[in-house]
């Protein structure tokens, strides 16, 4: 069964270093998302986006990283399907472009340029523990952060 | 099992309407990409990448598209793992950046700039009937781009 | 005389939408940033991007707009060398690369996108009544404002 | 005066390196250019941008660069409006996006997708001894390359 272009498209995005508890949180995430069936799309690096992408990879899951580089082999080992761009950082607003929802862990700039460029296309942004901007819907766990980012989804018309 | 981030990436581009003749032989290429395991890339829309997409689909293979648009819906839809890009045909660089290999079908000045991308980057490209730009290796059939192209990532370094 | 490669390059960002007061002072903006021998770089379209470029080039600056669309004509009249990119609101990360420093005045998340970036490359940001992000130099006023951002350039080795 | 938006926007494109022939031609292509008011656009660095900038800016004309990196310093010295853009070489296409018309000289991959994205945009590409691709005006000198660039915008609706 080939993966659904229907399916839920949720990017997660957050900080190149993470905490452990971070770190763990975003494996969960990505496993409950792959679990319900979503493709989940990160920048395709280190912290946040490499926890997410195991988390996914092993539950069965399929995982996109869009990547600052020209090289496919700046993937992090769980990403799946590696999109080069060749963008630099400014790839950031294609991370969020191809998302049904965004869920943003705690990061820097970047991740904050990830989150207004969701918002300002009107895509969902689900907050946990991340950036306190007008329009993020926070959640308290990962549970509930994945929830509300599959919700919203359903929700979008 | 997941998508190999380690499998022969293949992009395929040509014009967005195909005669009869390139159509067939755009879904051969893609369904031998996919017995061969190569993920097959495209942009994303019609004429060669939704034929292509068909094939490798229909074989069991994954098909990634990069689309000019903002949109996922503006994929066709063998296109299983779809990126909007919003960077309208300026997306053409991307749609070969990912790519071990390209082969070019005909098709008109985006397929040109596709092609002229790919070389810029000493990415090898097989034309199939496709523009005379020094450096194209030429192939007389869909069975012999493949194999080509499929030769030419062995050879990378 | 042409202008100068080596005069500061100054981003000045805010809302498509500006009151009579922003207008005001982004008018200012420009005709001060003008008279201290500066290039002033917009988005290129209406609101703050609008006001800042006509105070420029009515104090006999030049004016610099880096466009979302395709088309030169998408520019404000006061646009002296618009920079079509087709890149839509992606284009906000390019607004910000080429300046010494950024003045921002309030906007919505475009803005905040472009504050991210210019942080993210640490380019220094002065803030006009502008979003409340780490890092954000506050100003209190129009002539503060230009005076802290051509400060901040000086002080760049 | 500001430069005017309304002048005629010219994009030069060519190679990295350019013979002492070459060299000749693109200085004297901006001279006409700037002379007939001008605004000459090109990569922003060596070879046939250096030379066409050159010419320009010493006969008094606007130069603009649009630089694949992200530092305004990689710019040649006769550039004067440097727009960094950190897209790498994907930067061609919008190294002709905002030309009214295309002098090409000769180059390689990288002049080759210029071409293809002026004319997939319908843009008027002049060549000077350059690529041979269908719908490229040839012109047999410096001086009637830039008579039928002009030519070309002043016959576009």
């Amino acid at each position: 069964v080939p993966p659904d272009a229907r399916a839920p498209h949720i990017a997660v995005v957050g900080g190149y270093e993470a905490s452990a508890a971070v770190d763990a949180d975003a494996e969960t995430v990505g496993r409950l998302l792959a679990a319900a069936g979503a493709i989940v799309i990160t920048g395709g690096r280190q912290g946040v986006a490499a926890a997410v992408s195991r988390g996914a990879t092993e539950a069965g899951g399929l995982t996109v990283g869009i990547l600052p580089g020209r090289d496919r082999r700046e993937a992090n080992e769980w990403v799946q399907v590696a999109v080069p761009t060749g963008l630099g950082e400014t790839r950031n607003a294609l991370v969020v472009m191809g998302a049904d929802a965004v869920i943003a862990f705690p990061g820097r700039y970047g991740t904050l340029s990830e989150v207004a460029f969701a918002l300002l296309h009107d895509t969902p942004v689900i907050g946990l523990g991340a950036p306190e901007v007008e329009g993020v819907v926070p959640a308290a766990t990962a549970d509930e952060a994945v929830r509300l980012a599959l919700l919203s989804v359903t929700r979008t018309p």
